[in-house]
């Protein structure tokens, strides 16, 4: 029996009670088609997506959406040039884009995270895993360290750093994506006594405001802003390895992205 | 009669119908004191409430909250270590904060923008205000040569680039604060058909993604990003030349910030 989209949809959404008005839907493509190849990536960029065609794949997994916002805002692109310009190329090439977000974030352990994880080979270091967070323990690293460590395993060109460089941190609690914000990271960081938060990102008056105003007094908090895509796409980066063990027989490949800031 | 805190703030709401809900405030203090120096900041951080202090003032005006958060929320906050003992020193000290937010936004021309456009010397490049938005034309700039000058003129150690720096912008569009997002930025950019935008902060899955499509589909589009503070600040700054003006008899002070985040 040939695989379908809507079979690779359906293992995904697999051992995971329902969620009512998710963005995991397919956001171009028909659920009967029968898949081909498959890549996997963050995010479905203009780019991204032609890399997806060329790579022969018909169904194309992000953990993003197409059209610059959470939910999908007809108003906010409609006769917009760029996103009809990505529009023709999906409907010229018949690739199916399916948003694996919400499904991914409910499955306990969420891939996003241990795929992070793994990435920055803190598995030994996980102390307790939380459903939005996890709290990790070093020894005798300070977040200069830390900083280093992670942009070496990432890859990363730069990182935001908010508290003092010298900051020693022995626990650490890491939230990926956009839980970055006051309401997320404040009680994560009180209730669970970090030193360090590292988050995807966040508005730029919460969290590090809070961090800005307890170094000032004293006290050992910093906070390292990876950047949403550079918090998720490890995990992403997972699955992919995932659909390569479920589906041996489909071509499975991850297209990365560029960070999306460059800084002068 | 002695000048209280009511009677500022009271001229700074002037000529702006009443804001139901504003989140303009007195955060900490008493309307009836009477002003003995004004200090006046962007953010209200432990730092800057303790210069404050030592400049002399009792009423400090800030643009962003005490409380990490747009709204103050007493979960969040609730025997939190470090907003205790910020509370404790505006116990202690008595100064007043009052924030200036929703009525400087509202009035027109908002000086938060045009505190910004005299700190960049761009008031000649303006061709039209909007509420929440300017519009400006360059000639022969490219998207380097903008972040160049305005590095320059903001004396900020970094900025964030999305799009290419070589993008000849003759049109750019500035939007300040947390008014980056999609729903503000996309369509200004459209409709004012707009090479560059220039904003404070906003979601990176939104307008930089949209950035990034437009400039690998070959489109003249660019983004700078600021920082939150780093566009608003300047607005703050010129607003404390205006109660230095107003005000001849009381000190008015300006309390800068330094940059949120550190690059690494």
């Amino acid at each position: 029996m040939p695989l379908t989209i809507q079979n690779v949809i359906d293992e995904l959404r697999s051992s995971v009670p329902t969620i009512n008005n998710t963005v995991d839907i397919l956001m171009a493509g028909q659920p009967d088609t029968e898949v081909r190849g498959i890549a996997v990536s963050f995010m479905p960029t203009q780019q991204v997506i032609e890399e997806a065609i060329t790579k022969g794949a018909n169904l194309l997994i992000t953990h993003e959406p197409l059209s610059y916002s959470h939910r999908h805002d007809d108003k906010l692109v409609e006769n917009d040039q760029v996103f009809l310009k990505k529009q023709q190329l999906l409907e010229d090439s018949g690739i199916a884009v399916f948003r694996y977000h919400d499904y991914c974030h409910q499955k306990q352990p969420d891939i996003i995270m241990t795929g992070l994880l793994e990435a920055l080979e803190w598995e030994a270091n996980l102390v307790e895993m939380l459903s939005i967070a996890a709290v990790l323990e070093f020894s005798s690293m300070t977040v200069s360290d830390v900083a280093a460590h992670v942009k070496q395993k990432l890859g990363m060109p730069f990182l935001r750093i908010t508290g003092d460089l010298s900051t020693p941190c022995s626990r650490a609690g890491i939230l990926v994506g956009y839980r970055g914000g006051a309401s997320t990271a404040i009680p994560l960081m009180r209730e669970h006594n970090l030193d360090l938060l590292i988050v995807g990102e966040g508005p730029e008056w919460e969290t590090p405001e809070y961090i800005r105003d307890a170094a000032h007094q004293g006290a050992n908090k910093a906070l390292l802003t990876l950047g949403h895509a550079e918090s998720e796409e490890p995990g992403m980066r997972a699955l992919s390895e995932e659909l390569r063990q479920k589906y041996p027989d489909v071509p499975v490949s991850f297209i990365p992205i560029k960070p999306i800031f460059q800084i002068v």
